[in-house]
Formats: C-alpha cells, structure tokens, sequence
C-alpha cells in the first residue's frame, strides 16, 4: 500500500472507498492480495458487464496475442477491426434495421462524446447542445461543458460553455413534461437558448442517480428533435450494451437516435474502447479531423467480437438480464418497504437499478457496511444519496441473492434494524442459470 | 476491405495512405493479410518504441491474463499497478533525481492533457495558458485550445479559448530568442497576454514538423515561468520514453518542468496508457476531480513495468538510440546534400528526426513511393511538409539501413533521379546489435 | 432622404418603420419636415417619459449650456453631478429607505450592464449569471449573453457565454412558480447550472413582448437569492423612471435588489445617460477598473435633476401615471373583447402595456395603419407580436385619448371590421390634467 | 464633495487625481468652484479637441434646442442627422476620395468597437480578431477582449475570448517587423492563430502609453490583410478627427481601413457620439441586428456638423496641428534632454504626444506637481510611466506654452532640479493665432 501513498496522486477516488490491494479477478468476483474475496455490485462502474475476465473471451484475446496479432494500429485496417465492424453490424445493426457508420475514437467514453459534440456542430454549423439536469457525459472540457456534476465542472478552471441545460424527465415533478419546455424555448426566437446543433442525453442516468427517462418521455424528445431539425444524440455509454435489459437501452423505446456513443462495456474485457455510431448521411468527417493515438484498440476488438457472438446472437442473454433486473427490482422495494420510514424509494431499469436513500450520508455508511460485508457497492446521484447495484449481468442466481442479502444486511444496520433475517422467498420463477458466473476462485 | 467501407466513418486518416489490411506485427516489422512485409517507420506515431508485440512484454502479459490478473479496476489498488509506481519511481525518477506524484488518466494522451491544464489552473486559480506555435496536444476540446493545427481546430465547431499563442523556438528566425519576447508579454501588464497558470510546450514538436527546441531555448523557457511564477508543463508524450534520446526528453536540458505528461510508448506494448506526473506540492486534486472509466489499464501497467526493467535499468538502451540516431541524422544530411536542390532540410533529435522537403506535395509523393517499395513512412508539419522518421527505437541496425535505403529511393524517384545508388557507407561505428529487432515474419 | 439612402448603413430600424425625416418634437408629438404632425407612442422607446423637449428641462438646460457649465469632464467632479447626486439621494433614496452607491458608466443602458455583470462577477468570484427567457438587456457583447433575442444573439459572431436561461415567470403555464425550478438548481449540485455571480430580471419584459412579472414571483425571486447568497440585478432601464407606475418597478413588489440599472429616461431630456445603483457593501470597484469617456453627461445630470424636482417630490406623478395606466388597461381589454375572434390578449403595467395580437403579421399591420393615421407605435416580442403602447407618461388626457382611438381604428382596419365607431365612453374618473402634454405644433 | 464621498462609487478614477469640484469650462481652460482656472491638458482624454464649450458649435447647439429640434429620436431619420451625414460626406469623405457607410451606434466608443467587431465576425464569417500588444478598444465585454491592460481585464470576471495578440510596431525592437510575424502566423496553417476576420489596431495608441506606428508599419500591415484577405479596424476614436494632424489619423499612411470607427471628438461639443464607418460591400447589417436606445445623439449631430464646417473644409486646421505638433515635440525633446538622466523619450505624433518618464511613480509626480501649478494632465502606459499631452487642438500658442511650461517646471521639481527657468526661446516661426482658445475667465 505505501508505494501508492507516496506517489499515487491525490485524485484517487474508488481506492479511497475500497482501501485493498487487488490482484485478480473473474466472474463477478474480485480478489485482493489477502485472498479475500468480494463480490463486485460495482463492476468496473458499468464496465465489465460480462464479468471480469470472462473465459471466453479470455481464449480469444490469448490466441490473438499468442499470435502476434496487431496490437497498435492507429487507424489502420486490421483483420481484428474487419471482424468487429462485420459482427457488429450482422448481430447488431441489421436485427434492429439501424443504420450506422461507426467512428473509432479515442478508447474512452470521453473522447466519443467529444466526437459526437464535434460532428453535430460541424454537420449543423450550431454551437450550442442542449444537455440535461443531472447528466453526465465524461470529464474534458467539451464533454464536461454537458456534465452536470459540479464537482467535476468546479474543476475545470476556464468557462465551459456551448451547452444549455433543460430539465430531465420527471425533474420539474410527474406533472411537467419537461420536453414540451424543451419545445417551447425551440419555437421562441427570443428564448435565449439557441437552437442547438443536438440534444444529448442519457436514457437512464448513471452518475446522476440512476434516474431512468420514461419511454414516452424519449419519443417525446426524439419528436421535439425532428421538429426543430436538431440532432438526436443518445449517450448510450453506461446504460447500453445490455445493462438496461436490450442491447441499447433506447430500443423498447422505438427511437433512432442520430449519433450513439458506446463505450465501457462495448469492449467486453473491460479494455479501453469506444465508438461513435453516426447516421450515414451525418458522416461528414474530413479524413483525420478527430483523431488519437489509441483509437482503435486492436485487443478490444477481439474480445468485443467475442462479446457479441457470445452473447447477442439471440434473444437469451437480454431475457436474462431483464429476469434478474426484476429480482433486483423486487428485492429493492421490498427494502424501500421495510427501511428508510417511507424516505427511500428506488429507481432504475433492467439489472440498472438504485436504492435512493435520501442523503449521502446514509447511503455511504450502507456501501460502508456492505464493502465490510464482501460486497463491492457504490453511490451515484448530486448527493451521493443513490445506492446503486450494477454487478456484472452475467452474475449466478446465487450470487445476486447472495449480494442482495449483504446489501439487505447493511441497509438495516444501517437503519437500525440489525436483528433481522434477510428474507429466503425465491423471486426467480424457474431455475435460472448462467454460464459465466464464477462462485468462488479457483 | 469491403466492410471499412460500408460502415467505418469518412474520418479515417492513416488507413487512406496505407490501404492494406494488417493482421499481425513483430518488432519493426507489419504484415497485411497477403503476407506482405512492411518495414515501420511511423510505429504507431511514436507509440511503438519498443518495436511491435516486443516478446519480453508479451510473456509477462500472457502470464497476467492467463493468472486473471485484474484486467478493468477502475482507479482502485492492484498489485500490477503498484508493481508500475515501484519500478518507475526506482528505475526512473530517483536515479534522476525527480520527485513527482503519478495521476492515472484516462489511457489518451488528451485525457492526460486535459488533467494536466485543470491542475495548472486550479493550483493557480488563472485561466490562461500559454501554447507554441506548430503545438499539438490533442484534440479534445481543452487541449486542442492549446494545438495550432487548424484542420483539428476547425473542428470544434466552438470557440476554443483559455490559451494564447506564443512562437516557438526558431519562429521569429534564429536571432529572435522567442523566450525574450515571452518575458516581454508576461512582464507588460498591458500587454493583452494575461498571466498565465503553465506554459505547455513540447521540446521536439512531433505533428508540427520535428522542431527540436534548442536545449538554451528550454533552459531560457523555464527561468521565464520561474521569474513570473508560471508552471513549465512538457508535454512528453511523443518525445519522451527515449524516443530523443533519453527517457524524458528534457533530461539534457536541464530543466525540471513541474508537470509532465507521458503516454504512447509509456504502455511498452502499443496498449492504451497515459499518466501526468505532478510536482509533489501541486497534487492538489480532489478526489475523483478528474476521472474516467478506463484511468489505468492494468494490461499496460504489466507491460510498461516491463519496458522499464528491460530497457532502462542502465544507460545502454539511451546509448544505442543516440547512435542510430547519429546514423539517421547522417543519412538525412546526406539526402539534403544530394536532392531537393538545396532546398530540404533536416531536423529533429534522436531518433526523431524528419527531413523538410519544402511542401507536402514531394513529401506525399516520396511516403507514398516508399510504401510501395515496403516502407511505412509518414509527414508531418503544418503543410506535410516533413517525410518524418519514427522508426521503433529497438530497429535492428539493419533493417534500419534498409528502411533509409528505401527512402533514398523514394526521395530520388521524386527527385528525379531514378538512376541514383544508394551510398552503402556504413555510419555505424561499430557493430550494434539489437535484442528485438526481428528481421523477417516467423 | 437621398443622404440617408446613401450613406446611413443598412442597419437602420426604426427609420423603415416610420420612413419620415423628421425635424422637431414637442411633448407627445413628433413633426416631420413636411409639417406632419404624430401622437408618439413609442416615446424614444421608453427614453421619453417626461415628453420630447420638456419645457421645464429645457429651460435648465439652455441656462447650463449659456453659463459654459462643464459639458464633458470624463468622471471628474462637478456640480452638475453633485447636484444630482443630492437629487437622487433626497428625492428617490432616502423616502423609499434605500441605500444605493451610484456609479455613472457610460451613458448606454447596455454600459450599466455590463459594469453590473462585472461588478457582480468580481465581488462573487462567480461567473454564471441567471438571465430569463425573453429577458432583453442590450447588444454589447457582455448584455447580449443575458439577451435572449435571436436575432440580436446572432450578430455576436462568436460564442455568447457566461450566462444560464431560466423561464421567466408564466414561462411553463400559470401552474408552475419557475421559481421554484431556479431554487431546485441552484440547491442541486448536479444541476449542471452552476451557483451564479446574479440573477438579472427585468420586472416588465419590454422588448420581450410586455410581459409583467407579478409581485409574488419577484419575492420568490429575491427569496432564492438570498437563499443561495446570488445578487439580485434589476434591470429597471425600461421599467424604470416611473413607466409601471412607481420610480422603481419593483417598489411595489417589496423587494430590495442588489444592483439596479437606470437608463433611458432617467436623463429625462432623452439625453444619454446610465448609471448602476449599487448596495453600499457590494461597491468593490477599484478606481478605473470600468471606465469610458462619455461616463457622467453633465448635461443629463441637469435634465436629470429637473426631472426629479418636477415630478418626483411628491407622489401626484405616480398616481397620475396609474390613473392613465388603468385607462390603457381598460381600452384594451375592450380591444381583445370586440376584436381577434378572442385570441388577442393584454399585457403589461402602469403605462407599459401592450396587446398581444398572436402574431407579427398582424401586430405589424396595425402599427403601420396607425402610423398612416398619425400615431407612432411599435410592436416588441419574440414575433413582434405585441403592439406595445409606450406613450409619454406626461401625455394629455385628451391625446392619450386620441391615441387609443387612432390604434382601435387600426385595429378594427386590420381586422376587417372597417365600419366600427370608436367607444366615446369617458374612462377618466375626474378631470385630468396634465401640464406639459402639448395638443398641437405651436 | 461630502456628496461625491457619500454616494459616488469607488470606480471613480480622474476625479481622485484632480479632487475638485468644477463648474465652468472654456476653450483650453477648467474652473474649479472656488474660481480657481486651469489649463487643461487632458481635454476630455481626446473628446475636447475643439476645447470646452467652443462658441460657433455653442450658439448653433443653443439655437436647435430653443427651437425644439428632436432630441432623441432612436435611429429615426431627422434633419440634424441628414445634415450631418451631407457635411460628412461633402468635407470628410469626397475630399479623401473614401466611400464609408455610417452606422451610428450607441454613443460610447466601446459600442461602436463592438459594432465593428461584430460585423467583421459576420461578414467573415469567422471568430478570430488580431488585437495588439497595449492596445486599448473599450471595456465592455466584446471590445474588452481585444483591451490589453490587465487592470480592465482583470474586471471581467469571465474569459474573454475570440481574440489573438500579436506585437504592436516596436514591440520586439527596432530590428523586428512585427507585421511579418503576422503574416507568417497567418500563413501558416498550424500557427494556432486561427485565421481572423479583421485586425484591429489604433494607429497611435493612446492608453497603451502614446505609441505611434510607423506609416511603413501601417503600409504592410494593410498589405498583410489584403494578402490574407482579413479585414482591416483602424480604431481611430483617440488618434482621430485631427489629434494626429490629418482628419484620419491614417490618411498620410495612404491606407484604406475596411472598417473605421470614431467617437470622443467627433461630436465635437463633447457629447456622447459614436459611429462606425463601414466599406459599402461589407455593409450587411440586417435591420436592428445592433442596436441600442441612444444610437444618433442629435445634439452630437449639431455641434458634429458645426465642427467639420468650422474646421475641416480647408487645410488649415491641420496645418495648425501640425505646427503646435512640432512645438510640443520640441519642448519634450528638451525635456529628455535636460532631465531624466538620459533615461526619459518622447514618442507620439501630431498633438498626440508624451514623455516616457520609465516608470509610473516619477510620472505620477510630474502630474501631480502640474496640477498644483494649474495644469491639468495625465499619463497613461501599462505602467503609468508616460505624460501625456493631450491639450485642444485649438489652444493658443500662448496657453501651449504656459502649458508646457508648466509641465517643465514640475518636471523639474520632481527631477530635483527646481533651480531651472523655463527656457523662453520661441518655437513658433511666425504669429500663430487661434480663434477659439481663451486666455482667462470671462
């Protein structure tokens, strides 16, 4: 530990929550140098839906490294690249009747978020991006200018600007369709909100507490967007790739967005990767205008690759997801229920949820409690208040009750109840059973 | 190829001069898809030092993977990482007497630019930062303020503010000491350059035509921010790691810049990795103030610790690049001495050096005549004006021949004169041998 | 007309409207060259409270100008300006139990802006400022960010920041307090809308289309304010000297801004003139730091004076001023009932009210029949829909009477309904006089 | 004063150098309340080059006031603006073979910088203004961004953008063409000066510290823009309407400025005015789109046109400028010949002259001690560290020379030399007379 005291920098975050030494990980299980293990309701906070490690992919990017398949490319053509873009558009495109081409940026969420900005200014000639209340869309400055967290935009030290802000679904109270003032300050030539080169936004709210936009709400804003001849982009980093319960978390709600960013769990094994979907008569890049070192991570693509045939060729995985997600869901209003005296209430969608606990500080002694436990949490939301399970989707039965019942655990030590006994009713209908989940190192 | 085209968007860039398909890669050489071999002297813009799939690197990162080591930790303690902080403070800092606290960014060399400029302006509370003419830094939107590329520029599609220009070395012609004209500005408080947090500034400017600062310029550079209180960032990401000739490459200046930021061949592998090293009293980040989804990548921190144990415990790997680039610079006065009519030049350091053929017209033409006789080769500079030779710094002496052998052959097919022999003086001294240079596909 | 044809710029606004070259102006009239006389309900856009060429001011200042007073003396002290500093103080501070610092900027209401935003800015240490949709506080480019016009926002050629909209009261339907919603993002961190330097609220939106905030919003308005420690900034320009009824718009409102800004007809000989009243402990200026040449016009300062001597020692004025108020009101409501099939609808306060005639096609024909009758008026809004009724508050009875006519007879025009007798029906209580409107050309 | 104390903000500046109350003003001369008179070398910092209250604009002022010519009537064509606009065009523009349209913005010389700005943004359609070293435009937000002094914009409080510096004439030595730098930034795509719309400059540069560019200077700079097709600002509200010894300050240059804005002088009087001259092609202004309650000051309009008739319709105004020109010249000549230790220059053109005294503390003195003598003036420079004599243009040689010799003698005190006797040779070659200066209080 003493090495990362004396010259890791200040700006460590996690490691501050979960002060352990890690060395190896699988499944949805993370072990530290202790041989302690935990179970991961974190899961590289959003990234490792498929679990740490996953076997299958592992044999493939092995192989390919074994190989000496290219690692750094740039953005040269590599058999690795082809393979992805013909998987992605076989299993992913065409099923869903979307048409995209796909930028490699650089592999971060960031760095497709700044590409998606850049191109619906160039493409519109507008400057401005409407960005919603609560959002967030990554940390440099043009992301961070649509970044609602004041944290994160207190750090900045220049302006950030180019971004109005509208009020997300449900933020101005169930009564107020928060799309029609979007409408309104469109239509009003002296709003004082200029008309956007797009609108950006997530479908269900990560950072921001796990606030998940109604499906009418999203239509809503995709017809606002068509009105007003403004860009549609869905930043689909956190809540896509399955998390939601469908492979984008905008597809049950039948829009087509513009631009799509993917990122975090796109490349499957938790590597740095990240893309930009663009509609293709959008694609008006000149050759090199957005670029990076790193865009187009060669071992991504592989594991990537592996991802989507493993999991998306078929309708099962999603099933599954949406199965556990109602567990989860269920469990969560159960303690909703039981805990906070009528204060906590949950949010979320697909295996995207959160227990919202009123105040950070109640919601920190619970991950707190739950880390002692051997489960792996955190919060979300402005005041850190949401607890938020986001363990990998293809996490055993057993272990998401096991990781239920800590949380359970903690929440009620935490609320003073610490003489109960978490509930044993089975909310699975039938023997569910995954592939990947790991119970225990080996 | 069939699939590039249908669905990977208009912004590709190197793909269009190097139309192949690639698959696999070993030291200095590329292999596309119908075997053909291909002599790298663009090594992943400077990310490929240690050659391609380097075998020492590749051991370690199968034996990681194949262990399960932690692949994706988000920002927590892993013993990989740790294992990194331990051999780059022993093998780099201490024996050069730094001290620095390390800042895992997201693994773009932009993200570590980004953390670099919200520090500087955080720590100082100013918002001005001082950029070079020809600069390049990245292009998300914080750092592409302090690029002067207008291609990437023009690609904001908003105003790109909080940085103010500044000649670099030479800019002025050689008898204006640009630094002069620096201390001027920040010294007139009616000079319209507000008085900045950091200058940032490259000490071999990469895309902007292999401009090596005069070691005075930098010296001079440093005592201007010193005398106005104003922090020196270099920005190593291309010229570092050896890359001029010793690990950072301001070593031989002289000078101590108080944050640095390292990435490209930082990995060792090609694989996503950027970090910013921070003067101990200026790690003033809050937690999580700056973060990202993909900060430390635990499959370059096993490489990176890799290249440091392999290459830099002692000083025999920074001899052997000062040599080939001797031999380098040898050659490219030469070309200037036989071609272009007097009118090239040469320029650079190490082995990052570049030979200037006065437009991008005869630069594109001899890169791509060199592509098609089995060399990798690029320009750079604000009109492509510099045929720029980045070769991995571990090229066997001989394949290193070969590639310049082939460039005389290009530059003399444009030139003109076709019937030329390459000279076969050998400009090594005596007989250096390479431990990784790889000669031909296994 | 040739010269102006020839060599004014396109610029030009009022002047296509009202294509006369006029040349003398007395009270509530305007004469053109060709001996034409116009009721003037425009009244240099609010500028002209007290009526062209006030008799009583006209005498001071032909005294002044006759005695080689100081006419320009930068910011120096002069009687003039102690004159009406005591003025001020006497007559408008001191009854009302307010304590302001006056600084005088340059004579342009868009110049107090600026010195406020500034000002508020530099004394928070915060940048954002809140403006409000259809807010309109001038064109320089510091105003125009808080201006919300499309038309003058896009003249600024570059990006407009520093400045977050919020709807102004009504803005989302009589149902929602946005209030309530300015108080909800400011108290969330992640709100995306950073904690602001000021808000900036106009009590009637003049330019905006008349729209009058009620009192209950602007003590909801100022109790956010102080709630978040954000500076309350009247922009009392337009609203202001008297035009909604009271000498400062927001008397009746009960609320203490922190800044206000006087322009327009503060001069109240239509002479330039501005200043920004300032809370005592808020006047942090450092000497110089906003400065102009044209700041303090020693002439306003002794048509400034007369104005308040004349009017405001007592409270006939404003009871006058309500009384004609009320007449407007009523005129106009009878407006919406006889004519626009019930879509019109009324707007405004005191004697700054407009009618709302759904759009600018229809609002611009009536103003161009009445101004065929003899009646200068113009429209404002966001489609220049409204027809805004901004006659001299010192207006006689009589003419205000015959103004009102002339604008029902253009009204019934537009609306087809030619053959219609204007009401005769005397809305004055009692015998109004008034001493300085002036009937006809003498 | 107890008054000026109570209420007056602290932003007060001249009047804490020179703290009496004035009341009267003539020609060259100021009187205080207590009689005292002083000569005035400040003249309105360049508003006063036809001296306080002249007596042929005075009596044509008078007479449009007493027969109620319009006083504000917003953009509306009258009378006095036609005869303006004629006298203009007739005197200024047709003798100087130069076609300009006239905008007249609000009265302040910041609002037409920003006019002209706005419409070089427009026309261009492009952000980028070239601003210079010690340049001063104003200090409301768009023409502060191109301001030099740190003191006005530090005040700011939010970034100012959209501006680039580049080094005034001189400003890199004797030996360096600054214009040539500009042009190779200009040239050069990767510079990081983005290509600008327009270059503003000031051809002396007042509060910069009385900086004359050489005509050469001017020449290339021209030909720079030409060259890159940028349009050229010559800011000439200071140097302009005489106060460099031609009308434009540009005119022996022999260049043609695209754009050229005046005020101060212009309106002769010493009333607010300011317009913004406008090559016809680039007159694209839309109807309003800069706007502002203000814009055409008739009373400027008047005194203006009273001004050009009285001294412009033939050469020997500026003939008399010229001369007094070289006299001040002399005498400062002297100056730094007898005192300063060698260390004191003159710099300045016309009657737009100082006495660099090195730095602000001596300079300070100097004033100061003036102004116990009868001598009002002032210095400007980033540091404060020049006198500047900024006396009417009509002065009579006598009062020049009491002026000078004034200065002299504190010039002397401070330089502890007070033994001296002003040198009384005379300096005029023949018996200059003016019309206008007046010797002592009627």
């Amino acid at each position: 530990m003493k090495i990362f005291e004396e010259i890791e920098s200040e700006v460590q975050s996690y490691a501050r929550s979960f002060p352990r030494v890690f060395h190896r990980a699988k499944g949805e299980f993370l072990y530290d140098e202790d041989g302690n293990e935990y179970i991961d309701f974190l899961a590289g906070a959003g990234t490792l839906n498929y679990g740490h490690n996953n076997p299958v992919f592992k044999e493939k990017l092995l192989e390919y490294i074994h190989s000496d398949g290219i690692t750094h490319g740039l953005d040269l053509h590599t058999r690795a690249k082809g393979e992805f873009l013909e998987a992605f558009n076989e299993i992913i495109l065409k099923p869903r009747k979307l048409e995209y081409m796909m930028q490699f940026t650089g592999p971060t969420g960031t760095n497709a978020v700044e590409a998606a900005l850049k191109l619906a200014r160039n493409v519109t000639g507008r400057e401005n991006v409407i960005s919603f209340t609560n959002g967030f869309h990554g940390v440099s400055l043009g992301s961070l200018a649509t970044t609602g967290n004041s944290h994160h935009r207190g750090a900045a030290g220049v302006s950030l600007s180019g971004s109005s802000r509208m009020p997300f679904d449900g933020y101005l109270g169930e009564d107020v369709d928060t799309t029609a003032y979007l409408d309104k300050v469109l239509s009003d030539s002296s709003s004082g909100v200029d008309l956007p080169a797009a609108v950006i936004a997530e479908t269900v709210q990560g950072e921001g507490g796990i606030n998940a936009a109604s499906f009418d709400w999203l239509r809503n804003l995709e017809a606002v967007c068509r009105k007003h001849d403004v860009l549609l982009i869905v930043d689909d980093i956190q809540a896509g790739c399955g998390r939601s319960g469908t492979f984008f978390s905008f597809e049950e709600a039948g829009i087509s967005p513009d631009i799509v960013t993917l990122s975090k769990s796109l490349g499957g094994y938790g590597l740095p990767f990240a893309v930009v979907l663009i509609r293709p008569d959008l694609d008006q890049w000149k050759p090199g205008e957005h670029n990076g070192t790193f865009r187009g991570n060669n071992f991504a693509f592989v594991t990537a690759t592996a991802a989507l045939n493993e999991y998306w060729t078929n309708d099962e995985f999603a099933k599954n997801i949406r199965k556990k997600g109602d567990y989860i869901a269920k469990r969560l209003d159960q303690f909703v229920e039981k805990y906070g005296e009528g204060n906590f209430n949950t949010c979320g969608r697909g295996m995207f949820r959160g227990i919202n606990c009123v105040n950070g500080d109640i919601a920190g002694k619970i991950t707190h409690s739950a880390f002692g436990k051997g489960l792996i949490i955190e919060t979300s939301g402005a005041d850190d208040q949401v607890v938020k399970i986001l363990c990998p989707l293809v996490i055993s039965e057993e272990n998401l009750k096991r990781g239920m019942d800590i949380l359970e655990q903690a929440i009620a030590e935490v609320c003073d109840k610490e003489d109960f006994i978490p509930e044993t009713v089975d909310y699975f209908e039938d023997d569910y059973q995954t592939d990947v989940g790991v119970k225990q190192a080996s």
